[in-house]
């Protein structure tokens, strides 16, 4: 069994190679639930939406969400009927929405409505939403306080970022099998997304931090940053807006409670040794190096592998050192 | 002011043509809602729609519903995803169908998602629904009891109709505004809609019928039933599942307690005759004869002038016998 945390486009290409060689029944994904919003009335989890288009076949690779070969003539009614019309809600990706909704207006937890519509999807690998409860990530800026999308999509991630809290984070409670799958599984893997808003909401839900450093399986991550900058969108800007530095180093920091193995790119060498030197006197993670950008479906299946066999060779070093 | 209360698509034939000779100031149309639904989730009042449609210049001619040129892949995904897909929703009627039910899950009324949504569209005539309250038509058949679309839509009206109710009338409150705009119009005009389904659940609104029997105003309908049949869809089988003759004595019988004036179609020339004669010695409406059958624009314009007309001259004859 592989447990994956994940949010964002990133995540979702990365669970793409792995579904690719990982049996489904083996795979469970944690996603990010921070960017749920409320539009037009309809309950959207992009994050979510990401991964089951990704896992179904249908997600548009060309933009990187939202449904292949889809249209936008409903989105077009509303803005000309006055609605709010920033984010862009496709006519076949409407229908998800849709469907989320009435399950969730009909008593369904977002874990039941996400199994119920993977199932209808066709998808057989376990989705599950990080928490039921209302957890929201909020982004200080010069220009106010800000959901996640607003300063991501509304706003094109120009802000200046302040601050980031969780609303509702210390009244939350993991889905059921969250904490099941981190603590039974062989190996937990955080995907090359966000750190600070996309895994970050996943790690301020009470409970998962904790069972990350607890559990047994080595924990991986596969770093977003390459060099000095992310590999796409705001994770540089945020990690140093939350004093980390823009390097693998950063991201080793940031999940330093926790982190036995960083995936870093060939790009970051001399990174990674400077990190594996740091080792040896702090809690610094195992690092490996290999291609970490997904250009191509190759790529995604390569750093799939790649990965997942770090860790196997982790656990078997950890493992005969215990032995000796 | 003049006062329409109709529904179906024949309805929204009639309001296109009074529309384009009265001032929409003047025009105050209450509509149906007895055919509303939950549909995925969404409210859809589909007389409502059909009329919003036709006022703003959308509807799509060709069907006689909903938007011109719609698309329908939101509609192909949900059949895909396994939701039900008989309701024929295109891709830019859903946006109006996701408005209204924000609007009422915002804690508007329907009445008032109505008036938001005519303004958002430029409507300027005023739309009324004729209650805000759940009263919804049931049609019992062999095959159980249907809402009224599942038998018009879904079952194509094949069934045979044992019986017709309307769930939650006798608790239902006409929306604000229909029972003023009945008791100070100048005209009431029913439009040839379907008298047992479209008019019918109107009429059976605790309030409305007696306000129709006791307004000042000519109350006058334009005969759906032209010879023996309906001109389009089942109002023939409806009116005699009531027991009502399918012919326009039958239409005069069903509004008989508060109908001043009969529109029918010339071919109706010998049937107005007989209803004529009848009513030395009863309580049979006046009778005007004209073409109601509406080919194309002009023949709507034409029926709603005739009907118009025939009311002005009822009204000045009333008068004028009363003071002699």
């Amino acid at each position: 069994m592989i447990t994956v945390l994940t949010g964002g486009t990133g995540g979702a290409k990365f669970v793409d190679g792995l579904r690719q060689i990982i049996p489904p029944e083996d795979l469970t994904i944690i996603v990010n639930t921070g960017d749920d919003m409320l539009w037009w009335g309809l309950h959207i989890s992009p994050d979510i939406d990401s991964i089951l288009y990704m896992l179904a076949g249908k997600i548009s690779e060309e933009r990187g969400w939202g449904v292949e070969r889809d249209t936008f003539f409903a989105l077009k009614t509303m803005r000309e009927m006055g609605e709010p019309g920033w984010f862009n809600v496709g006519d076949r990706d409407l229908a998800l929405h849709i469907l989320r909704t009435r399950l969730l207006a009909d008593g369904n937890a977002l874990s039941e409505a996400t199994a119920e519509i993977a199932q209808r999807l066709g998808i057989e690998a376990r989705v599950l939403p990080m928490t039921n409860s209302r957890l929201e990530t909020r982004v200080l800026t010069a220009a106010g306080e800000l959901t996640f999308q607003q300063y991501f999509v509304q706003r094109r991630y120009q802000d200046e970022v302040k601050a980031i809290r969780f609303a509702g984070a210390s009244g939350a409670i993991p889905a059921p099998g969250v904490l099941d799958a981190i603590r039974s599984s062989r190996q937990i893997l955080l995907a090359p997304s966000n750190p600070v808003t996309s895994i970050g909401p996943i790690l301020a839900v009470p409970g998962i931090r904790e069972a990350l450093r607890e559990t047994n399986a080595p924990v991986a991550a596969v770093s977003p940053i390459v060099g000095t900058t992310a590999v796409t969108g705001p994770a540089g800007a945020l990690l140093s807006s939350q004093g980390f530095a823009v390097s693998i180093a950063g991201v080793a920091d940031f999940y330093r409670d926790f982190l036995d193995l960083l995936v870093v790119d060939e790009q970051d060498a001399n990174a990674a040794a400077e990190l594996r030197d740091r080792k040896e006197s702090s809690d610094a993670p195992h690092v490996h190096v290999t291609s970490t950008i997904m250009r191509n479906n190759n790529a995604r299946i390569a750093l799939a592998k790649s990965t997942i066999a770090a860790c196997h060779q982790f656990s078997s070093t950890l493992s005969a050192a215990q032995q000796a």
